[in-house]
């Protein structure tokens, strides 16, 4: 038998870990033959463009390497699969790939939406008594799904995000005169990345003084407030913000174009920045840390990287003992000493929805996150890699680009 | 006798390797006693707020943590000294200062500006006999200043912009699309940064495809025909762009502003990411590094903070052995084997002055840079240094935000 690994969704630093995981399990599992990878998601199987991943993974160093490459080196995509009452050919044209591969286990890498599909494509299999398990494999730096304690891809986006605030808050405390400075974190609808940058006080700063999340209730006059409170502390204010905050009133929704006639798309920071600006007349900046925080590989988390390997060698494992419509999960058994369990959940119960972060972990005034917060996130950050260097940067591992192309 | 150290204008990774450095070499020299840190730059003299570095550093492994902190530790300014026949009483405040508290030598790390300052208080000390020699020791992620070779804090911005966009390219590469990346790079009138992201070639990395510097002439026509000749061999073309390129038309200058009335304030990569959504209609991006170029210590360069300690140590032998009013200096020797000699020029070679990016190492496109500049630059960026870390995050050297205050 043979089987199949996609990658699907938006990038993270622990996708082609799990990649190593489900492969490095296949070659010890002698009732697999070939490992099939799938170009962009669930594309190249609806479109027969597969490759084999014993032709391109050669050695326990390309293994290595591929643990240390950010993003999905097979390519993703963002494909939503109908109904099958709406579209049942797509379904068969999958199913038709599977069996001319003779492909009896599906991987599919990737988030709420991939887990959609792992939903959808293991209840066709059951009715229709195809011989093929579906198993999904969790990954995003939004940490953002169900039924798991974290995904992977989050501890190394919050490595990042912890150092880099750390960095940051050096930066902007060097002049004498007073300043705000704003870090727009990533988290469109949850607040975890954000929320992360709390493990800072694991080595002793006290920052970022506010933070501020999509689960939270945010409030202009108030933030204004809060500034000035944490000015009469500290001559630099720094702000941790989710990308996801919505300001509330006209004032902050009317559109402005700009010469091309595009709306004026600035980000949460940069508004904050003109209010600031505006209301305190202060020093403030704005930063964006952008795509940053899910392909700084070259500044990942050991732990979450050897989670991600782990996450999907179980996965194979699942499916060799029968499982399918499942999504691999981690269930923490305790924070001191840091242990998780790798479990598997039922795929349904993980598809098109969104782990909010817990209001509880939001301290009263709004402001902050509070200790429930700080000992789930630090365990997530741990250990280092030692990262393969070469010509002093980063060695990542590829796939021809014609090859990408399909 | 004593010494006093201080540091100014904007932070780079290697400011506080340059300060330990010279207190290295300090604390060697049997005739120096105290060795002050002067609070935020040449403002610490002014108002004789002063610290006995030796209360503060107190082991080597004090002086490992200062390597790898980003910034400045003692605070910075931008002050620019008013001529003598101006104000002479701020000299006069200056020099009863070095009297007070014994000190026959000020070192100073910055930029040309801050070499302004060497340059005119070593005038000044020698016009009115006063004892204190003077010696600028040069930082700037900016490479811009004359006389040296390179600067401290430049490798390391380099080394962290060629890790970060090698992982951009690694996240942008994902779908089956295509797509245009713009990546913006400080440098606001040299090129240096910018130029800089050839060395990805050196691992075999064909990109960014685009370079487009100050020193050039950028052409927003030119450009989307740059770029749409990229996307016919490439799926997702990159550029890098830095963020002093004019946009030359009336279109590009008229300001748009907000709600709140203030002007819209985009930078290039912004405008650039606009211009392709617009006459190109493909997914773009752009991303601005920002303030991480500059403070993002732990991908420093350990050529580059082995370097500036270097450098400090040299200024202080420099002083002892009588020179003033001068800039210590690289003298690259070879670039293959890599060597530098540390040699001292006049600051007011290097004041106020600045080093553009040589357009003979342009490409005659204009859209790329030559050989030369990829020999340049490669060096630089070379070495890893092993960062302390604790709890999964850089350990900072700090001094108490209370002092820092005055």
């Amino acid at each position: 038998m043979n089987i199949a690994i996609a990658q699907s969704g938006g990038p993270t630093c622990a996708i082609n870990a799990s990649l190593v995981g489900a492969f490095g399990q296949a070659l010890k599992a002698p009732e697999i033959d070939a490992v099939f990878g799938s170009i962009n998601g669930i594309e190249g199987i609806i479109k027969d463009n597969l490759i084999n991943l014993k032709n391109y993974i050669n050695s326990s160093e390309d293994m290595e390497l591929l643990k240390q490459t950010p993003s999905t080196v097979l390519g993703s995509c963002r494909y939503k699969l109908p109904e099958e009452e709406k579209d049942s050919e797509i379904y068969e044209k999958i199913m038709s790939c599977f069996e001319k591969h003779d492909i009896k286990a599906f991987f599919y890498i990737g988030g709420n939406d991939s887990m959609d599909t792992v939903m959808k494509l293991s209840a066709y299999a059951e009715k229709h008594n195809k011989d093929v398990k579906i198993i999904g494999i969790p990954k995003t730096i939004d940490n953002d799904l169900c039924e798991t304690d974290h995904t992977p891809g989050f501890g190394s986006a919050a490595k990042y995000v912890a150092t880099t605030v750390q960095e940051i808050i050096c930066d902007s405390s060097v002049y004498s005169i007073e300043s705000v400075t704003i870090i727009e974190i990533m988290g469109r609808h949850a607040g975890w990345l954000t929320a992360s940058t709390c493990v800072l006080k694991a080595n002793g700063i006290d920052a970022p003084h506010l933070i501020y999340l999509p689960e939270g209730d945010f409030d202009v006059d108030r933030f204004i407030s809060d500034v000035k409170k944490e000015q009469a502390k500290h001559k630099a204010v720094i702000v941790a913000v989710s990308e996801g905050i919505e300001l509330k009133g006209e004032d902050y929704q009317s559109g402005v174009t700009d010469n091309f006639g595009h709306k004026y798309l600035s980000g949460i920071g940069k508004q904050l920045e003109n209010i600031v600006r505006d209301r305190i007349g202060c020093k403030v900046r704005s930063i964006e840390l952008n795509v940053m925080q899910r392909c700084s590989s070259h500044i990942c988390s050991k732990t979450d990287i050897d989670e991600a390997v782990a996450i999907g060698a179980a996965g194979v494992r699942a499916a060799l003992k029968g499982e399918t419509g499942k999504m691999m999960a981690f269930k923490r058994i305790s924070d001191i000493p840091y242990i998780v369990d790798v479990v598997s959940v039922p795929a349904k119960e993980t598809a098109n929805r969104e782990k909010k972060f817990p209001v509880e972990w939001i301290t009263a005034n709004g402001t902050n996150v509070n200790d429930s917060a700080y000992k789930y996130f630090l365990p997530l950050i741990q250990g280092e890699n030692v990262i393969r260097i070469k010509n002093g940067m980063p060695v990542h591992f590829k796939i021809r680009e014609e090859i990408l192309r399909g």
